[in-house]
């Protein structure tokens, strides 16, 4: 049960989003500015930093729905799961792996980010802007996995529910999800 | 030097919110509605919230920044110190005690936060509204102080120029802060 008394049959962030419209206007723009709108790094790319991210911080909920929007975009869900589970030796491109080791430092905290590793993706290929888009998309789901399991929400364990939701997301973004409410299939 | 080429002269997130204007609209509505809007907790406790993160997660900008903000709006800064040195033993209440041990659960990560701490909160008198945004303030600086740190921004020591800056964000905001840009004070 969470730890407040958010509306219930909204698991995860759901619930948090519902229970305080003023703090969801800015979660859900963010998410959209992080993760579906335009940038260099691929929406999936984008998608699997979050998803790594969230596994590192245990984050079940935000693991799941993550990996599941990343599969909707790259159309594979065992790359995802590769991914995740080892960046290095996945068949991904030296500046992605790159950039989740520097996500991978984000997690633990800012200052564990060493110039080697900026360094290493630099030299890979990444530019200025998918360096800072990574560090921030791997410090924003530091917030909001604590803010999902800080609150000890309910989490799903049904996959096929993520998937389903993942291609509303993947298609519609996060905003878009937050203003359709409870209208958005569970 | 920071490891991304942000505006000179722009310290800590202030030259990262100048470097990418898509993300920095969505940061600069957060801070407003965690920290300035109105809220059942006064935007001096927030900050206390914040700069007492900030300081568990050794991020120097963010704690100078916050603790001076809430020494404005408290008009105390020796109490601010105290708070964040120790807040167990500070002269705050005990409501604020508990959302605070609350705030450094959630820094060490969300599973962390234990049922007996939100019952310490709650039996403090604390409402479901401001257990959740004490939550998501100390989440919030989980995300900022890694991406202040996690690119290395620069870190002002002067005190004096903290304390100037705290007085136009505790009085217009955040977002005022962002779009006025160069024109604030440093």
């Amino acid at each position: 049960m969470a730890h407040i008394q958010v509306p219930e049959g909204l698991p995860g962030i759901r619930g948090l989003l519902a229970f305080r419209p003023e703090t969801a206007g800015p979660l859900g723009a963010l998410a959209d500015a992080l993760l579906h709108a335009p940038s260099p790094l691929s929406p999936g790319e984008r998608e699997l930093i979050a998803a790594y991210v969230s596994d590192l911080n245990d984050c079940t909920y935000c693991h799941g729905s993550h990996a599941a929007i990343a599969a909707c975009h790259l159309q594979d869900e065992a790359l995802v799961g590769a991914v995740i589970r080892a960046p290095e030796s996945s068949p991904i491109s030296e500046k992605l792996k790159a950039l989740l080791a520097v996500a991978g430092r984000v997690q633990q905290s800012g200052r564990a980010v060493r110039t080697e590793d900026i360094e290493r993706a630099r030299h890979a290929g990444a530019t200025d802007v998918e360096i800072h888009d990574t560090v921030l998309i791997a410090a924003a789901f530091c917030m909001f996995n604590r803010y999902v399991d800080g609150l000890a929400t309910s989490t799903p364990v049904d996959v096929a529910g993520y998937r389903e939701r993942a291609m509303f997301v993947a298609t519609h973004g996060y905003s878009a999800v937050t203003q359709a409410g409870d209208r958005v299939p569970r």
